[in-house]
């Protein structure tokens, strides 16, 4: 198996904030948390995204304490963090090019959210040639209503995110399918 | 209103190859073909993009009959056309560079499939810094299974897919909607 590199993806406190509606998936941190221990116990390499928005109602702009990363997603000292400003980690952080110098060609992707960074950054990377793995119960959704009126269930979106990107873009394993094939 | 380009994405025949499952909204290629007639009335610019897979079994590749375009949606010979291999039709392709050199900053997206090449290519205009305006019933999904054995229906493969793009990295409206703003 290659090495892949495990990109954290937005795991940052402000998408806490009740206002953005019901989540799925609460046990997403504890698994990301599972998968950074395997992930630093081999030595293998790990870079964190942070979202740093523009938008004024954003609870993840810089200056806002919701920018902070989650205590289970906290970057070490020595590994790499790239910020960003819209969805997907690819768009003006030259993530890329890091990649490519350090021939990693292979990423796991978790994090923040479903539906919006994670799909994006996992179709940007496949788009680019990247071989990718999104972790199903590593990442999680909102609730949300539709140009329709009609209101969609956070499982809902998680799951048919999650079935848009499997085998076009990238392959679907659960956290615990991932920490086996290290096995 | 600024005058946007319509950006029309894969509405190629191998599409309609029946191994790729139940589709939802047979009327897409009759609302772009709407779409695309009321755009060339107007004069403003249409962009179309055609695939051209890779792959081995796609239905898509340049060789085969099913990479044509469908007679709703074949460019006129002053018309600018994209090839591109992989989801989104600014990656490999020079799309952004020609829509900045030509100060175009706004694009209406139909086409195919909403999950695949339409959701890839809205993130990454978005991403990009372009208003960006999907029409809800001039695209199409198909069914898939998950990585789960789940079976979604392409009616909810499309609209969670839509919903996933609204207000995040779109705006949403029927072609209905889109031409009363003409009018």
């Amino acid at each position: 198996m290659e090495q892949p590199a495990l990109l954290v993806v937005d795991v940052q406190k402000g998408l806490d904030e009740p206002w953005l509606g019901k989540r799925n998936n609460p046990d997403a941190e504890s698994n990301i948390a599972l998968l950074l221990s395997e992930w630093r116990n081999r030595g293998l390499p790990v870079v964190h995204i942070q979202h740093c928005s523009k938008e004024p109602d954003s609870p993840l702009r810089p200056e806002l304490p919701g920018n902070a990363f989650k205590a289970e997603a906290r970057p070490l000292p020595k590994e790499k963090r790239f910020q960003k400003s819209v969805n997907s980690a690819f768009i003006g952080t030259g993530l890329a090019e890091y990649l490519h110098e350090r021939r990693i060609s292979s990423l796991v992707i978790v994090g923040m959210t479903t539906s919006h960074c994670v799909s994006a950054t996992a179709r940007t990377a496949s788009d680019l040639g990247f071989s990718v793995t999104v972790i199903s119960n590593a990442t999680a959704a909102f609730e949300c209503t539709g140009h329709d009126g009609v209101n969609y269930s956070a499982e809902d979106v998680h799951n048919i995110n999650l079935v848009s990107l499997n085998g076009e873009f990238c392959t679907i394993r659960s956290t615990e399918e991932m920490l086996k094939r290290f096995a």
